[in-house]
């Protein structure tokens, strides 16, 4: 579109109806987004599959529906995050095509659902204990609409080892993992020694005292003493999702 | 080894020379880490270009020489992390071949110098100040120790973002970034916007005051509020590049 | 009022009506208040526009309505910040005149709007999400109650920097700025490299997990790698503003 | 220049001598960064006394005299801060003109000193104790070296208020203030609540124990319940000096 | 079970029902956890009293009732933690032998009531104050569970030692001790120095201000000057009854 | 009592009834405690106007009103701090000669109004804003209840220094001074420089942002520059006054 | 002489040589340091004892021997700390009546021997390890100096609280207390539990670990649950006995 | 002493020489420390094998020699941490039977080897890796010397989780397990999901960046997942020890 306009302008100035002074006040107005905007979210609108993301944490119900309106004009998927059930009902007014996730708290309105371009790549999903699901599910919802097939290890904690090492082959065949762990977060470290693959460590809030809501399991995952692995925000769900999902594409 | 032992005592069983008892008991003692051993570190032996790795802080030059000559002889290719030059030459003495890359503060041992295998996919490593390069170079050198390509953009800090912004072709062709930046560690949420791939952080402890030996730009980069950006421990570009790597590889 | 109290002391010692022992004593009895509250306070009945402040935050609505009552006995101009719908009803009920500004979370009450003395220079409010708005918004009007002329540049985080960079000018003929961004507050670093003028940074407590509710933004700013960059309290939204008006004014 | 290149390429096209679809791709590969630059560094070029800066810490002196010849050739002003007197004998080498002022750990190399345009204005920079002095004239010198007037007001802490009281005249014609401390760093807001014009408010590492290298002072300064104070890092002068000559400029 | 398939295989070998090949395939196929599960489990299947645990906080009523219905088919002692009154209600009604220890905020399901093995050992629970009281019940239940003899020592803070010292022999005969200690947790050096046996030392949330929900009392105990102390996490009174039973049990 | 049964076994020991070995025997069995209640406590019985004091936050106000019936039985007086209205009502159902200190969140129970011993010696508390008042009638209300007289100077925080600078006179004369300040703390120092006799710092929790609810004006006071200030816990004013009362008191 | 100047001013305008108005005008600019500078500084003028002190650390030896010399001509008491052998021996040469008190790191410079007005008033300083010595000597040296008696406890940390308990006698009739101790730092709560006189408390940085250089002992004094327990800084065993002696000596 | 100090006045009343009157008033002089020394240290003399200890870090090799001297005359065995090879020198000349074990930094006096009393019982200390090591011997060498039978487990880290898994049964038969480990600390966890015995957990300062000394690793272990963990001190390695003693030894 930036594109057509420089060239209506270039003929017009070729053509004589521009001069070329007024050209160049016209080039100095154009504004520097549109020229950027082309480039930098040409990664949404050419690619298929990249969704719009709304985090709705601490905006109202009637603030999320009246985003889901707009963007619903342009956008081909709309993915909104941290969505309580309240807003869903908001949402869905305006969207009847959306779809709820309880679990990972997330909304998904979609023309189509997406289909994993090579089933034989997935992502998995691993949680320490059944508090970590909801992030894990976060995770994973938010890969699968962006494309990813993706596998789940939910409550495989490392206070209990041999649940872990008895899935050895579904860990080792996996393209992308993402681990999600609250607590001591120590899973990243033994998931990391066992692939590799990337990592993608989540620490989160889970846990009481010395956790201090996610820090505990946050440093332990960043001084891992495997490598492969890199660690998002506490609570992070949709960027580990999203990170596993860019790494797993290609 | 171990399934020669598994083989023999199947045979063993098969012949008649063992009882089904004897078997069994055997099987219980097999030491797990045999089993284990073979499954687990596959991953090292049977990829090629995964060097051994020695991180030589607070180790001896004796130490170190020592460990070397010990891993020179089964492994193809080792990678030693925060070599001094000290360090160096006990290293040299033992194992001639070894090149020292003086930035990266790492030394290679390797039979042959890898070859990445499709030159088209590389890793961009950017930094934000020239204090940042030791640790950009341990992440670049590392990744082109396993095989990736590595392309670098180093002194592109946010302060002058026009120094970012001219280079969009480089960056938005990278397979995987690595981006390495201290004081406000700023850079990894801008690049994380302005591209469509993973990009690894890595915060640094240049800095003083306030910037806590890398605290805040960890703060910064586990907050980016780009998707697509995972973070790894300060200063610790071996991690990166290693990361990085894995994701470049397919 | 004090300076009287001195010329009637010395009159009534030009007059023999005092000695100048007790002249003597009465000068060392006399308050260093009242010449310290001349002079100290000179600084706002002086001049026009500054106004009285209130920090409403755990101040119950009559309390709050009980200090608006007395100050406008002596005041022209009362801002009152962080001040609840509930607050500003009671307010309302004393000063007719007082006006809400909701999103800013600000009651003002004044005589007449001020009006800025030199239109040609203003302050520009950026904000790096829609949610720190409220913050931005606390800036904003405050500066305009003490009579800059204040413009505004709204969602336009560094994940999408082309928002930024489309508005250079907008950015360089501000004659300060402020920037407001919670998460990992980049923007600042970014607004800094951009212009030649002082920017006044106000982390905020938007964003989870690793943000430490503002600590991150904060200490992204304060090792903000621009030059011209200096911070306030997280949240401080009233400070930014006092503080780039004093800059603007002259 | 840039804008010399866009013209003579309208030009090209209006006579023919170019066609659209060339000049479109001339465009696109037209380097941001040179629009980006021109604009971006304008700031420095065009404003007489705006001095390059070099931040000396861990850079070896031999660099430091490298980068110096290097902008030597393409700067009138350059300002290094953090000069050890073993960097500053390396760089008089390559630049005689230079001179250390060593209470500043500073070293300038100007064509020709700056003369302040306006010398009814200036900056005031007050220090809590003799071991914050360092730092204060870090301010100091920079602020003089931008072409501003600069007042000292050293150790006046506020465990002897009465030598801050004495100088009210000195506090309240300043046009701008930077106010160093270290310890409990209250000097800030005492000063803050007696002048009203901007605050520039520095915390120092200097002092021991729950002091934690500077953070006491700078929680203090950004919780200043004075208005008009911002806050840049510890021990950051230079910021602080920077700052400061913005606001004194215009 | 494991055993068995591994008996089965080797027969089938034996009889020449299955190759050498095919079993060593079968072999590797083998999956750990099998093997592991029989291994690791054994300290809970094998042992009597170890209970099953369910951590209830931030689990609803419904699921904790869910979970206990399931754990009770195949489990005969269950100890529940944290748990609420409506949580018990719940876990009634599928499990009427509950017993609810309602200081302790636990619920215990078990066949029978335990009985310690050896009555002359016994651990001691030591309390700071009365606020302490949850955690060190927590504590002195769990290991009443686990089959140990607990005698109880509440509320003798350091503010009024003698209350302390008056209980020497107490101290002096248990097995093992647990010390629960809020605010400043000084409780845990001058108990550690009155006795020989190990000291569990759980600091609590107990406090306000400086006490920073329980980091103040956690470091105090990791800094113990008294020899013979270990730390649990801040209000983890499970975590250390469970240890506390491990050192008395044998 | 103790020394009642110390008394009976030397009498029997007099009389031969009992052997000095079974005497001995019988001294080692006698509890430290008894020897050590009636000594350590006496600072409590021997001293008039000591009140016992409840704590009651994090009790319930049944719990509250069991504790002070059973004190009431043998103290002349208590002193109950963080009392809710509610806690009061139930309170004063056993105790109705209780008094309720709204603003000191103080309830008071006494046989008779304390009455200082030496009215010329007084303490003054200080608080810095209208929020620190709850907090600082808590410091003041304790120690008027051991028997103080007690100045009050409030809201002369730093901002404006003149408040306090005019009331030199009432500080100077003060025997000991409580300086209640929350946000960044500065009075402490001031008042410290000011004054010749102890000054207790109580730092609040009044703030936002980087106070860190109360930490900012903690570490502020624990730097002090000014000698002859110490510092108790966040919002602890009723350790203030208590402390400021040993001091005053002879 | 600020009188003097007043006084003059006064008989001035009596005799009729000076008019109101320029007495007002030579009043306004009469500096507030004079008036100031006599008043608050007569606590050190007018107290005999009270000496001049000077913080040593990071001041070189000749800047202190040169602050020496001034402060001689006009100070009868002078008292350094954190002096080094070093220091002391460049202050020797220009105060040859310097003793230096080497445990406690202090040079005391004074015409004659401070003698304790009542001596059977006392400061007893207490310290928790040996290591914990040079603080706490700093603390008895300086109460000494400025001319209370000080007895000394020293090594009786909490881990063998006998130490303690039989000094009963020694702690209970001190005036005032000073409690020295790293590590956990518990051996204040234990003292104030003891005694009801003013305990002031010193955390030092001896420890390791957790200890934080000194936090964990900082924290723990804060959280004290003994009444009459307030806190300086760590190591600021100069701030603790001049606040020792402040309560001793009236 | 005590004892006939108690006997003498016991006889002394028998035989008329002393009133009860007196023995009472005596009683209550007789001082505390006396009866508590031979309680309170009782644990020390009576229990062979229980060594004196001298933690030797920040004391110099003359003082650690003077201290070894006096202990020498009156204990069998002492222990001396933190030992570096100059203070063992010093040692050497005043106790020529020490022996210097270097990797645990440690010196050992002793009359003569300690055996363990049941050498079924062992402790078994376990490291993640070789940097480790130190704290781990200082762990192995103090459970020794106290007469513990210990077996050591080194470089075990969970990135290569079968090098554990290989040595279960060594795991669960130790009676008593020191797991020591930097970086993240994830080994305690996996662990103490292995054995069900009680796990002392050391944090140790090995790491970079986020591990903050330890801090990281702290954190982890407070919040092992798994039960039966207890935590010292970062580092500390002999208190480790020293506590598997404890509960080893019955």
């Amino acid at each position: 579109m930036d594109v057509k306009r420089l060239q209506q302008l270039l003929e017009s100035v070729q053509s004589g109806d521009t001069s070329v002074e007024d050209a160049l006040e016209s080039l100095k107005r154009l504004p520097y987004e549109d020229l950027g905007y082309a480039t930098l979210d040409s990664h949404r609108s050419l690619r298929t599959g990249f969704p719009e993301v709304i985090f709705c944490a601490s905006k109202t119900a009637a603030q999320i529906a009246g985003i889901v309106e707009r963007m619903r004009t342009y956008s081909d998927t709309i993915l909104a995050t941290r969505v309580t059930p309240e807003a869903f009902e908001a949402m869905r007014l305006c969207a009847p095509e959306a779809v709820y996730h309880e679990a990972a708290r997330i909304a998904l309105i979609a023309r189509q659902t997406p289909v994993p371009k090579d089933p034989s790549r997935y992502i998995l999903v691993v949680s320490a204990g059944t508090s970590d699901i909801a992030v894990a599910e976060e995770a994973a919802v938010t890969a699968e609409a962006m494309g990813s097939r993706v596998e789940r290890l939910y409550d495989v904690g490392v206070a209990g080892i041999h649940r872990l090492l008895g899935r050895t082959a579904l860990l080792q065949n996996a393209n992308a993992l993402v681990v999600v762990a609250g607590m001591e977060g120590a899973l990243a470290s033994v998931v990391g020694g066992l692939v590799s693959r990337p990592v993608v460590a989540v620490p989160t809030s889970v846990g009481y005292g010395a956790s201090f809501q996610g820090l505990a399991a946050l440093l332990t995952m960043l001084n891992s003493c495997a490598s492969g692995v890199a660690v998002v925000n506490i609570d992070n769900g949709f960027g580990a999702g999203f990170f596993a999902h860019l790494v797993n594409e290609r």
